[in-house]
């Protein structure tokens, strides 16, 4: 165990010296790295939000992927729950477990595209530490402010609020399916939907939308499994309008031509666009916020007096609900 | 990967609601798990401190250790960070990455485990993360309060400075000899080892310190390792007395039989002891200190002007020193 651990904070030096140290952007809280922990600062008027998310090979990436899309992956999950809850981001503490294949290549990429995301975002590495592992364990920590009492929450949508939905659904999972050669599709469809689910990006609309809001959560888990946690609490329920889903033109293509149903994109995971509701009256800030941040944001339907979801008046069944929680 | 996710989630859900929704103390900064997050509570004139560690099947625990060990180890080794920091704890989040293997009876020990040091220390968890896994990887985010501008850092200690030594040396390290059969002791000197390597337990004294001292870190990687880690800055060393290095009766026992090396136990590591230094002048705040939290605490020696670690003068080879950093 001691050779172990004496390897071990090797290459951990290394690793961290030469690719880690950059990311700290050398700001206060981080210590540069050199002390046991770091701190947060506060902001007046603000509170801290935390998210945490983990990713594992075979679950949430395969082994072989690139580690751009692994780096993309555990940035876009947790920053998608950040903005589920209506906060903008502020650092992050990143856990590396890793097996002993990797390589200072694969270092060097993966790093380079979580600096890629944090100046397009916003945010820097607090800390962390790193491990030898058997596989690729990969958990973050992520740090958000939101102005006081606008924290976002899942379950306090009313009767009579607009559903909104940002973006398109589905295309993450049309390239999982590919992925797995449980169909295919040709070259231009299967490198476009690949890039979805390789690369997912996180909406981040959560902090316009706080002020107006009454409920929100981002689609990780499927839109019929998201939806349903929204309306967990009380009598409540969604009256989609299948219509409104927004879908992309390609997927559109796909669906026209039978070539995917609509109940596997909207069973599917892994959008990370929101679902969010606010009161009726509403729609007008939704539609100028939309254009002022060019954020697709579609209405799709109303939150009703009567358990479950329907969609066209029909009511899904339970089995296409999925459940996730923080934990 | 739908299916798995599927099963995982099921997984999830009972772990949750049957043994980790009670570790939130229902506290409002959790959102009792409902979430996408949590938030921090921000306190006057405090700053929020907050450490990572993670720890894994055969580096930092055996697979067939008890699930109540691997509980004390991931809550040692994060407060411990945070008492080194000078801060008290407040929460903290986990990510769970669990093998299939893992039964309910395991879950249970595991959790009643980190209930009752929640207890003990006074801290709940915040949220975190459930994931199947090839093998047993535990990650935690741990926070603190601690009042402003009194975190203790690693790098500021003066020649001249005091070096002080929290309670005794070398006895997990001894559990973790004895564990991998390296040597052998009669039964009770086995349990008794046995137990200060499966259990070790944080010192906590280090919100008590942080008014005077000007460096603290805790050891995890073994003394001389961490105590190289305060002198690291500048043209800074120490000055250790041998004789006044904290030994208990038992470890002097086997030390005058010669049946270990001191300098084995002062290389080996997770003692959780502090290594913090003080102004030479406030000698007896210290002692006080110590006797009213009954906590012993050892002077061993003083920094001085000259780079390395002298033991009663003689320089120690590098080779002796390791390395370890938030990263």
């Amino acid at each position: 165990m001691i050779q172990k651990h004496n390897i071990r904070y090797l290459f951990e030096k290394d690793i961290i010296h030469r690719y880690l140290k950059k990311l700290n952007l050398k700001k206060e809280e981080t210590f540069n790295f050199k002390n046991d922990g770091a701190f947060l600062k506060k902001k007046k008027n603000k509170e801290i939000v935390v998210t945490n998310d983990t990713i594992l090979e075979s679950v949430d990436f395969f082994k072989s992927d690139d580690p751009e899309s692994i780096a993309q992956k555990i940035i876009t999950y947790n920053l998608s729950d950040l903005s589920s809850m209506g906060a903008v981001p502020y650092c992050y503490t990143l856990s590396l477990s890793l097996p002993k294949w990797i390589s200072e290549d694969w270092i060097n990429k993966f790093t380079k595209k979580l600096f890629f995301l944090q100046k397009k975002y916003k945010f820097f590495l607090l800390g962390g530490d790193i491990s030898k592992s058997k596989e690729i364990v990969i958990s973050a920590n992520f740090y958000g402010y939101i102005l006081k009492n606008l924290i976002l929450k899942r379950e306090f949508p009313k009767i009579g609020d607009t559903i909104w939905v940002t973006g398109n659904i589905g295309e993450s999972h049309i390239g999982l399916l590919l992925k797995k050669k449980i169909f295919f599709l040709n070259k231009l469809y299967q490198k476009y939907f690949f890039n979805k689910y390789l690369y997912p990006e996180p909406c981040m609309i959560g902090s316009k939308i706080n002020k107006i809001s009454t409920s929100a959560i981002d689609i990780s888990d499927g839109f019929y499994g998201d939806l349903s946690k929204l309306c967990d609490k009380k009598n409540l329920g969604a009256d989609i309008m299948i219509s409104k889903i927004p879908f992309s033109r390609k997927v559109k293509h796909l669906l026209k031509n039978k070539l995917i149903e609509v109940n596997s994109l909207l069973t599917g995971g892994d959008d990370y666009q929101l679902i969010f509701t606010t009161p009726a009256k509403e729609e007008n800030k939704i539609l100028s916020i939309s254009k002022k941040n060019k954020c697709k944001i579609s209405k799709v339907g109303r939150i009703i007096n009567k358990k479950g979801i329907f969609i066209d008046g029909k009511k899904i069944s339970n089995s296409r609900l999925s459940f996730q929680y923080f934990f």
